[in-house]
């Protein structure tokens, strides 16, 4: 019967890391037998535990494997990574390791190399001692890429322990909560990060200006709380149109009141934008004098604008090419700590298959099934609020200011 | 072939009257014949017209005519209104008329009276040239209740020409539209009902209290904003966990965070309140010194507390026999003019089953479905509103200070 | 500082309560240390510990002991359960143990004796050696309550180590799995409890009605699957209706279409089972002939229908006290193993509150906040399914037949 | 004061555009007088109506008067259709007029031409004496493009007299209605279109997929009752990994249970199509032997896969660039009468903006929110169904077969 040997340390218990190794070992049909356990006595000392693992076969024993080291765990006896080269452009080898979005390590000869630029559903390409993440679209024939689950090594980020606003709320998305705090915690968060120079991402859709919100996203900019912003047509139009003919989608924002006829007005809008050349151009010859996009520009905020098959127009600015926006979207991502997700289900799921476990995130819907949804992908640290987005951004700019 | 003729004025066209009517025929297989037509042909003019319906039978014939009534048609040759007596106690004779909500008279003798307390699902008893609307657990054996169409006249709120937000926004539920001047508004038209000593009524739910929504709820009770409080057992009991132990369903209204064991709170602050004798005493005694019931107590606010079987405890101000609640409830809602349904479904639902069609309301739930459904049923003044009930009223509370 | 030591086994890692444990007391601010620590090694033997808890003030322990308690976790060194008499009628004793769903013991004497009709949010008494479980509104000025920690000792319900349907999908409430074995699973799970003479409960929303499945549950009950039913006036009322008018809230049963005129069908039918004396009586001279209230008449399934605020009429069969109203339903509970909650949430909630962990609970409703609102408390074994309750109940009866 | 005439005629009443002109006007702050008006004396008879409009200046007129003209009102007196040559490719004249998606002829010279291809929110080029919708991507510098309100004449879809599935419906979403009938209707009216060779277009999402409902909508192919296929990545790939994997997106399509470390092998079934050079090629080489993508190469079901910033991998089929995508999709729907769309928000909204109105569609979502965002797109032949897909597509396929 096949078997292999895993160890795992660190809170193992509370970190709900060894519950579900538990848990993957029993659904998979496997068995295992604890070989050693060293419990932390208090709440500051670690545990270990050191655990054989065994199933009827071997294809169903590396799937264990697998999902374990998902969880931390590593192999006890461990070679250094096996790679197979890429068979063509665009087609990782069969048996490629599909990556988490976890911090990873990668056994290279003696030495256990970081995973550059991870990144979940994807490769790991290896060359000169150095190991990168590589999506699907962008690897090269002749990549050696990591194959089957030896000499890798998941450090999953470990849920606080203090009673910090991320982790601890993780996946709790109640609309029946008081989020004074959570959003005064918030802006303190954000408040650290711009003191210091780290980067903060805005994810937003065009309820943002739907809801007459956009005034309050725009001091955000305008303080320096934003340096990406990832949006699509959408939110770009409506804010132009706002800015240009008063209505968002043909309401007007000073009373919420439809106008008859307004409804072209956004693609007026963008038609207008089109012939200025672009967003930039527009700020530049004066036609468009405030708002979000124009706070952009003028801030230098890294706006990347992904197009979408329901898209009127769209604007010059938008990347229609959905590959070419992803890679833009990944550029723009470098360095990001903190990440807010606001009434954009396209674009924070986007997102978040972009980001790193260890990016801060916030997601705010008012649909609490957009919030679970985005809180259950992968980020540790996820942070969901259902709420109204104009009272969230209205709220969290006071606290800013 | 049966037939009838009805007559319809007003603003028939876009009050909608005529389309529905001429809908209601052809969908219960009736056919119509248009005798007289006069437009208004301009906005303030109103339109006439008079109508001849018929029908296979005689049945479906009275049913068509009762569809037209509720939208305002009269039947041109009426006799007075006929009646039967109730057969027992809590059963009308079997053909009673049903009532709407909207204002109905009666031809009793040669006038036409005002039906007194007009509430949708009811019978009317006539007695002394007098006409009231009575609910099937209040009629009397004997009791004279109208059956069938004849002398029955209903005359339907009319959509505003003004663009006032009641109304015109009728089941306009969206999440995504700018609420800042529809709250001016409302803060307003509050001040307004309060200042000539009108009546306003709250219909809540205990996420006032989850989302710490409670505090805004206080301050408007003591600054006169509220003469009604219809609830059920969940918000006074968290209320007053909240005022005795700083959480609400066991989380902590500081920081949101849930305080392991606090799920019981709300059971031993109920307990309190039994031991106390009742939530006047409570305040009374010094135990309640702040919050919603004690504001409610102090301003004198009339407060029907209406159990439900899934209620724990409860309180002992809370009403727990439902046909008692429902007189308790249509008793302090005599004379209101303005009604607020906050995150509420099941007494927001009982509430405006009692509500005649004349009185304005606001339903606010963060469930656009919950707002939908509230919008949806009888009054021809609603205005829904898609938010977090904690911003709404925090936003109400300081637009009435 | 005040110091407690509890211990705990079974399978305390995946069943989790050793991580909630941990959880909960650095939640309160306390603190432990682990005495001792014995790990199963294998899937199949028990895991043993024992834990030093302590917390600056002797109150905050005490909390922590009992948030430890209800998962499992027992005193090592305990006395017998502390008692104090009940002040007066329907009044607990300040300090009462407030008790969870799951099997409890108390130690009277020298004898750990299980707490009778175990229930949430209720009280325990101790009389002549038995304890039974107690609501507020039952206890009685002198009864013996227990009080304080000391004594207690609960055996949470373990999750299943085989992949059974109840249990391992806790919370899990999504609308995109498939559900065809799951429903087969249930039916296998409803044939294995009638067989035994076991007995089944379903608690039932007017949706079943206004969706057309109220023929499925019909065939359900006529098979004998249901034993208990509980539900509110609406069910019952629509049910009728659809039988006497062919309607369900004025909808047309046979093609979805609104009959004008329609909306007073369920106050008519209303208004027919009250000049009848009641649904028995309806059955017995013939009026009534089929639908489900004729079924449970047939059958001899125990029904309580507990009113509401927001009813109809109500059916003279409604019980509109709603403390009668529980009571009624804790009876008709008594013995009670699998119990379905379809489409509705009032009385969903109230069984739920009444129900004993170890029932097995499947929630049915298209809403995912219902669904996830109902999983989440309390049961240990709830089965979540998002999805239309009628093609959910035409499957199940399709699979019971 | 600027004034003009128009004039409209049909059931102008209870199709409502009479009702909504008189809206148009006042909430534009136009007058009006009605100068002629013949009513429709019973329900086969048409009306007509004359009206002058005015208003305080000369574009509020314009505005009024393209709101009626959508409402299908026309100039009493009109002009040819006024054109201006696009200033560059990509742009249109700033004054141009906006398209809606009713059928709309253009007055060209002196014959009233149809616009070809008729989409919301394009332009319309005339070109030797023939009118084209044109989208704001696919002009080229020197069309001429029709501006202003002159010479345009729109005839709305009327509301069906009698009561088939379309149309009267429109935007009733309820969960909370039978759906029996409405899906055999829908069954008899694909049956009919497909015996005289009509075109059918299934919009899709995953859901489909995972919800186990692959298999039904591959008998509805392989029985020739889809003849265009609209979806994203997602669908493709989940089916593509339900036939090589037996999961979808990890769950076990069997049972419904989560496979830990499934969630890779959608990106290894994407990988693998990949490596195959696409879905085509998968099926000739025998890897793809069945699933929804199988029978639609086997049945040559026009396909159009359109790509999403959110894909992984994404399948080699995928349109990335997202007017390219448009392009193939509008291409794809030349013909197409019948149109379902099935949980699938993104692309149904996205199939939405390129229909006419007169195609008639059905949106099938378990979430009401996006059954109300589509039936409130434009279309005047909508039905909306809350329900779950499988059991929605299980049904319709038995009627079907």
């Amino acid at each position: 019967m096949p078997t292999a040997t895993i160890e795992l340390s660190g809170h193992i218990i509370d970190s709900m890391m060894l519950p579900r190794i538990f848990d993957a070992v029993m659904d998979m049909g496997g068995t295992f037998r604890i070989e050693e356990f060293h419990v932390g006595q208090s709440v500051d000392e670690t545990s270990y535990t050191r655990i054989a693992l065994s199933h009827d076969d071997i294809a169903g024993l590396t799937s264990i494997i697998a999902a374990c080291q998902q969880q931390g765990a590593a192999l006890v006896e461990t070679a250094s990574a096996r790679t197979e080269p890429a068979p063509t452009d665009g087609v990782f080898p069969d048996a490629f390791y599909s990556t988490g979005n976890q911090p990873t390590r990668v056994l290279v000869g003696e030495d256990w190399v970081e995973v550059e630029g991870i990144e979940m559903d994807c490769g790991i390409a290896v060359e000169a001692g150095r190991a990168r993440c590589v999506a699907v679209t962008d690897v090269r024939a002749g990549d050696a890429i990591v194959c089957g689950p030896a000499g890798i090594r998941v450090t999953p980020v470990e849920r606080s322990r203090s009673r910090e606003i991320f982790g601890f709320m993780t996946s709790n998305v109640s609309s029946e909560k008081p989020k004074h705090l959570i959003i005064r915690e918030l802006a303190a968060a954000m408040r650290e990060v711009r003191d210091r120079n780290g980067r903060i991402c805005v994810v937003g859709g065009p309820a943002i200006i739907h809801t007459g919100a956009g005034v309050h996203l725009s001091r955000m900019i305008a303080l320096g709380y934003v340096n990406v912003l990832l949006a699509g047509n959408a939110l770009a139009a409506h804010d132009i149109e706002s800015q240009l003919f008063g209505t968002s989608l043909g309401i007007d924002l000073r009373n919420g009141l439809p106008i008859e006829a307004g409804h072209e007005h956004h693609i007026r809008a963008i038609n207008r934008i089109r012939a200025a050349g672009g967003i930039r151009q527009a700020v530049e010859e004066g036609m468009l004098t405030s708002g979000v996009m124009y706070e952009c520009v003028r801030a230098g905020v890294e706006v990347v604008l992904a197009g979408s098959v329901r898209d009127d127009g769209p604007l010059p600015d938008v990347i229609t090419d959905m590959i070419e926006a992803q890679r833009a979207m990944r550029a723009a991502l470098r360095g990001v700590e903190l990440c807010l997700m606001l009434s954009s289900m396209l674009h924070s799921i986007a997102t978040g298959n972009l980001l790193a476990a260890v990016v801060k995130t916030v997601c705010v819907d008012i649909n609490p099934a957009v919030v679970t949804k985005l809180a259950d992908r992968g980020s540790s640290q996820t942070l969901g609020l259902v709420t109204d987005v104009e009272s969230f951004l209205r709220e969290l700019s006071e606290q800013l200011t």
